[in-house]
């Protein structure tokens, strides 16, 4: 694979990945559908492994280690679900993993990668670097470092989840006019997009992003690069990214279409809503492409088929009771 | 249909209702797999159309009846599950409906039976009778009656959750040793049993109930209907039935092997073990088999390969959030 993957890349990976994997289901709701205007076809990923997609580029990079360093392991940063897909995937190819994450991650985010067996290092997000921690402990044990979206393998890997649910769609006898996916880094996206290239190319392809945390949106907009401004809060802790990455802008600016945005409240309800007519359990950041569907659906995309990626399931007990009682 | 089902007439009722249901996804999870002790396969009813197994029933039957009396519409009394699936049912076969429901019933499920367009007509649990009131505002209105579970195109209906599943699970080349099924009138377990008749005949199914209302369990080791000491409570709201009907025992008693029971807090623990590994909603009913396989699994069946029906998710948002959160 070069520095940029491909459809066919994509396309070989999604069938590696096959006994790795669940292939997550499509689901249809009258109720959302009556409420978002159009006909929504919703892959399920909060179904899948670790309660979110990140097993899948985390399995693929993981394969592309040579068997001679194996032994020494892995090392990830990450907030949650990366952690997570990467500590799973370690324990199914039986490597070492030692996960660097905030000591405020959710607690069902941590407690995941323990039970995986992973080594947890929690740092203070004000005060320690987690990249320089990483970075230190990945050269002491010899280590690989898994990034979290900015790979080719990992991009490869995460859009498998795009060539599944372009099949499925077509096992329905139908296709997608859009698709709107949740947008931290742009490593599920842009490998969705990269499947859907070769598999439905008519489909418009859209970020959903929290209001505030719109770099994707803004950066599609200005063709270039566009950094969120510092500080700004999100109960999205799964996608909260300063930027695009530099892979998944070079993919991003050429295989989507815009973005769309909404508030918190936005996600909240939609958690609510979800909980209702889905009866799934959705984190904010994973309900973020629905969110947009029923309250910032493209005009072009009203009264069409489409697909929305519920992209996780990780929240944390006490939060969700709060949101869904309100 | 004669009066007994058979698992010819599940087998072709299931292909009369493919286009009318959801075919559920079977699921599979590592953590429960280890708390079971036992390879579970989770076929998820709860993301059926209206959140459970019953519009599969509820749809069969109303395809019964003949054209000319369709005008005058159906009638039909449940504390929600049925009453739900009976509304879309009759909402999709363009017929009108009127649901005799308790007063306490839960608020989500009301609201469903609402939204699909049907009438409610709130009962008193204490000082009236629902079959009264049922039998008649159906002879005033020259309406169905539709009966929620002893009744052999209801059965068959149901069934059609076991034919999905067989082949499901056939999909996957493997098999089931063992499937566990809440069980209330016992018109889904039955249904299924039928078509794994057919289909699986080597799988023992096993009943699944609160205890204090194990009528089936207690009627299956004595040979005979039995029928639950009056007044127990028990937060499953779905399955609460005093007996076994006479159409559903006379089925059960030849094609299930025995009965598995659990308390209310094992409900309770398995709805927070499903919220945070599964990433799904089910209500207090819709949780008794995994229960059952995860706090009384028939000695038999350790080490094995069950199947496990998730037959429903209709929850209210304030019960589930204080479950979750204990």
């Amino acid at each position: 694979m070069s520095a940029l993957p491909t459809s066919q890349d994509v396309i070989e990976v999604s069938h590696r990945l096959e006994e790795h994997v669940v292939r997550t289901p499509v689901l249809r709701n009258d109720a959302l559908d009556a409420l978002a205007g159009a006909q929504l076809f919703l892959k399920c990923e909060n179904l899948q492994h670790t309660g979110s997609f990140k097993i899948r580029g985390a399995t693929n990079r993981l394969l592309q280690i040579a068997p001679e360093r194996r032994a020494a392991g892995v090392v990830a940063f990450s907030s949650g679900n990366h952690a997570q897909g990467v500590a799973r995937a370690a324990r199914l190819l039986d490597m070492p993993a030692l996960i660097v994450m905030p000591a405020d991650a959710p607690a069902i985010k941590v407690d995941g990668v323990r039970r995986d067996g992973a080594e947890v290092r929690l740092y203070d997000r004000e005060t320690e670097s987690r990249e320089d921690i990483a970075a230190e402990e990945a050269q002491k044990r010899g280590a690989t470092l898994v990034p979290s979206f900015d790979d080719p393998y990992i991009v490869a890997g995460q859009g498998s989840c795009g060539v599944e649910f372009a099949h499925q769609v077509r096992e329905l006898d139908t296709g997608l006019d859009h698709l709107i996916c949740c947008t931290g880094g742009g490593g599920l996206i842009n490998g969705i997009a990269l499947a859907f290239e070769a598999l439905s190319p008519d489909t418009a392809i859209w970020t959903a992003e929290p209001t505030g945390h719109d770099d994707w949106r803004q950066s599609l907009q200005a063709g270039d690069i566009k950094v969120n401004a510092p500080g700004t809060r999100s109960i999205c802790d799964a996608i909260l990214t300063p930027a695009p990455g530099l892979v998944t802008w070079a993919l991003g600016k050429r295989l989507l279409k815009g973005g769309c945005a909404v508030e918190d409240d936005r996600i909240e309800e939609t958690m609510r809503l979800a909980f209702r007519h889905l009866k799934l359990v959705l984190e904010p950041g994973g309900a973020a492409a629905l969110a947009c569907a029923l309250y910032d659906l493209p005009m072009e995309a009203r009264g069409k088929r489409v697909g929305i990626i519920l992209s996780g399931g990780n929240v944390d007990p006490d939060q969700f009771a709060r949101i869904i009682s309100a």
